[in-house]
C-alpha cells in the first residue's frame, strides 16, 4: 500500500478521456478506484489506438490501476448493485465520478439517498446538458482560427484532446476539495462542471475574452511562432526541425549570445529605433529577427549547437514524431524514472507511465497495468459490497456481473 | 467568505501559465492565495495579450482573487519576509506553489527549517532542472507532427498552451491530496513534477506511447478528422464551417439519420463489405463518408438545420474566432452563470469567469478582479505576519517592500 491517497475509494462510471483519466490519476496517487461497465464493455472500450491484437491501447492507459467491475446495468439487479458499490460504507469512501449523467437512478439526488454524505463529481458535454467533446467544444470557442500557418484561413484543431486532459485533473481537484470539506462538515456534495465551461473559463484566464472584447491585439495565426514574444522554428542543415526561445529577457540574450547574432540584431534595433529588451516588440519584429537568425540555423547540424544550446541555458527543442521522440528521447525511456516497463496481458511488457508528481519521502506508487474488464468484479462484491460467495455465484450465474475468470470457467452453454 | 476551500491559505511565487492558473483555481474555489512579486512586477508581469492601456490582459486573467505582495527579494530582509509569508503558523496554511525553483533560501530544505510541515509544490521544465516551456516540450514529443492537414509535412504546434494548464490543474490536485494527508500525519511534502514529465505521461496514459511501441495504427495528420472513429468538418452554403461527430454507435445513427444519408452510407457498407457500425471501419472509410455528406452540407445553411440537430441529439459545433464566438455564443456572455461583468481598475467592466465547478449547495465564490501589483503588502504584512505599523512603515521607506497606495502617499523624491 503505497501512495499519498492510500486508504480512499473512488469509484468512476465513464467513457473516454476527462472522467477516466481523473480516476486513473487518483489510483496512481494510490485510491482504490474501481471503474463499473457494463458487460462486454462501456462507449470507449474499442476506442483507438488500437493493439495489433485488437484491444484498445487507449482504455488500457486510461484505466492502469483501478480495478473494473462488469455489471449488466440494465437489470434492476446490475442497479441495485452499482449504487451498493458506489454508497458502498467506509470514512474514506464514498466519492463517485462519472461523465454519464443517467437521471433516475444514477444522479446525485437519489444517490445519496443510500449514503447522505456522497460526494459526486459529473463532468457534462455543455452546461445546458447537450453532448458536447473535445473535437466541438474547441472549435466553437476559437482555438483552431488561430492555429496553423500565418495567412492561411483554414482551421486546424488540436490532436491533443487538451481540454479532456485540462478538465480532469480539474475533476481530481474538485473531488479533493469536496473531500476535504465534507472531512472538516461531514457534508456530502453534488459538483458539476462542463467540458465547455471548463474551455470557455480558460479563454478568460488566459486574457483571450478581455482581448476579444476591448480589441486590443487581435489575434491571428502565427504557424509556430511564441505569441507576443520571441519563440520560433528553424530547420537546421541536416534537416531537423528545432524551436528556440525568447520569451524572457534572460531567454532572449541567450539566445542571441548563443547564435552570435548580437551585432545584426543591435543593427535592427537601430534601424527601427526599438527596444528589443521589450517582449512585444520582438513579437512585432518577429519577421524581421527571424530573418537573422535562420541563416545560423541553415547552415549548423543540431550536434554542431546542442551542447552549446544545452550549457548556456538556451530553452529550446527538436521536433520529433511519437516514434523518434521514443527513439531518441531518453525521457521516454526507462532512463526516466517515471518510466517502467509494465507486463500487459496480451501484449508484452509496455513502457508505462507512473504518476509524474513526485511527492518526497512517500514510497512511489509503482506503475500499473490495465485490467482485464471485470477483472475484479468477483472481489469487489466480496470486499465493497460484503457479499457472500453464494450471492456472488448467483449472480455470476444469472449474468448481473461478469469476469473474465468466470467467462472460462462456465463458458455459455 | 464563500467557496468549497474557504479558509485555507496557499502562498504563490510564479510566473506565466501553470502555477498562476494552479493558484487562481485555488482562489475562485475560495482559497485565501498570496502571490508575491518582485518590485516592477515578475516575468510575466508585461505577457500579452495587452490591453490597450498596455496592461497585461493575461497577467490579470491567470491572478483574479488572488492577494499581491511587492517585495525586493534581492535584499536580505525581503527574503526574510518572503519565507515568513510562506511559514507563517495557521493550521490552513503552510502551503507554497512554486515554478520559480530558487535554491538556497526557497527551496523546501531551507524552508521547511521554519515550518516542518510546509507543503511545496514545485513544477519545473524537465525533470533534470532544464528550462523547458509549453512552446518546447509540445514539438519535442510529437503532436506538431500530427496536427493540421493531411499530406503536408510541415509540423503545426497547438495554440492553446495545453500544457501549462493541464500541469495547472494537476498542481492544484497534487497540492489537495498533500494536504488531505498532512492533516491525517501532519506530515508536510516536498512535491515535485515536471512541464515535460507531465506531457510525456499523458501520451502513455491516451495509448500512444504503446502504439508507437508495438507499430499498430502509426498515426498521421488527418486534419480536422476526429481519430479512430468518424468526426468531420464541413463548409456549408452560408460559408460556416461546422463539426459533426460520429464516435459513438448511438452518434453515428443520428447523424446519418438526421442527414438522410442513410441509404448511401447502407451502399458503402454493401460495397465494401464493411460493418460502418465498428469504429475502426468508420475511421478507415472516412473519406469515402465526407464525400456523401458533404453535399447534404454545402446545399444547406447552418440555420437550416441548426434546430433539426439540437432536436435529434446530434453532436456537432460551429467553428468560430474568439470575436465570433464571443458575439454569437451566450455561453460566453453573462447568459451563462458562470460569467459575470466585474470591475477591473482602468479597463472597464469585463466579462470574466469565475471557477467552472459548481459545488452545489455552497454559495459560489463571485469572479473577482485582479489584483494592481502589491495592492496587498502593507495587509499580508499586517494579518499574516503580523507586523505592527511602525515596523511595516519603514519597510516601504528603505523600498523593501511596495503598494500601489504606498507609491501614491510617498512618491519617489
Amino acid at each position: 500500500m503505497t501512495g499519498i491517497l492510500t486508504g480512499m475509494r473512488v469509484v468512476e462510471g465513464s467513457a473516454f478521456v476527462a472522467v477516466p483519466l481523473a480516476g486513473m490519476t487518483l489510483a496512481q496517487m494510490g485510491a482504490d478506484v474501481i471503474r463499473f461497465d457494463r458487460i462486454g464493455g462501456g462507449l470507449d472500450a474499442g476506442r483507438w489506438p488500437l493493439a495489433p491484437n485488437g484491444s484498445s491501447l487507449f482504455w488500457n492507459g486510461m484505466n492502469k490501476g483501478k480495478r473494473s467491475v462488469a455489471v449488466d446495468m440494465k437489470s434492476p439487479r446490475g442497479k441495485e448493485l452499482v449504487t451498493q458499490i458506489i454508497t458502498a460504507p467506509g470514512e474514506d469512501a464514498g466519492m463517485f465520478l462519472t461523465n454519464l449523467r443517467v437521471r433516475g437512478w444514477m444522479d446525485h439526488e437519489t444517490l445519496s439517498q443510500f449514503r447522505k454524505d456522497l460526494i459526486m463529481v459529473t463532468l457534462m458535454g455543455d452546461r445546458h446538458g447537450r453532448p458536447a467533446v473535445d473535437y466541438t467544444v474547441n472549435p466553437s470557442l476559437g482555438f483552431p482560427a488561430i492555429t496553423g500557418p500565418q495567412g492561411s484561413s483554414d482551421p486546424v484543431a488540436h490532436a491533443l484532446p487538451a481540454w479532456d486532459c485540462i478538465a480532469g485533473n480539474l475533476v481530481v481537484a474538485s473531488l479533493l476539495a469536496a473531500e476535504r470539506h465534507r472531512l472538516r462538515t461531514g457534508q456530502g456534495h453534488d459538483v458539476e462542471l462542463s467540458l465547455k465551461d471548463v474551455a470557455a473559463a480558460m479563454l478568460g484566464h488566459l486574457g483571450i475574452l478581455a482581448d476579444a472584447e476591448l480589441g486590443g491585439t487581435r489575434r491571428e495565426k502565427s504557424g509556430n511562432s511564441l505569441y507576443g514574444a520571441y519563440g520560433q522554428d528553424f530547420v537546421c542543415a541536416d534537416g531537423q526541425r528545432v524551436m528556440v526561445i525568447g520569451l524572457t529577457d534572460r531567454q532572449w540574450i541567450g539566445l542571441v549570445k548563443a547564435t552570435g547574432t548580437g551585432a545584426q540584431i543591435e543593427a535592427l534595433a537601430s534601424e527601427t529605433g526599438q527596444n528589443l529588451r521589450d517582449e512585444g516588440v520582438r513579437w512585432k519584429l518577429r519577421a524581421r529577427i527571424t530573418a537573422i537568425l535562420a541563416p545560423w540555423f541553415a547552415a549548423r547540424r543540431v550536434s554542431d549547437f546542442e551542447d552549446l544550446f544545452d550549457q548556456s541555458g538556451v530553452t529550446w527543442s527538436v521536433f520529433r514524431d511519437f516514434e523518434g521522440a521514443m527513439q531518441h528521447d531518453p525521457d521516454l525511456s526507462e532512463a526516466n524514472p517515471m518510466f517502467e516497463r509494465v507486463q500487459q496481458p496480451g501484449l508484452g511488457k509496455i513502457l508505462t507511465p507512473r504518476s509524474p508528481v513526485s511527492f518526497k519521502g512517500q514510497d512511489p506508487k509503482r506503475a500499473e497495468p490495465a485490467p482485464a474488464l471485470g477483472l475484479h468484479t468477483e472481489e469487489v462484491l466480496c470486499d465493497v459490497v460484503r457479499m457472500s460467495d453464494t450471492e456472488i455465484a448467483q449472480l455470476f450465474d444469472q449474468g448481473i456481473v461478469q469476469s473474465p475468470a468466470y467467462a472460462v470457467k462456465r463458458p455459455a452453454a
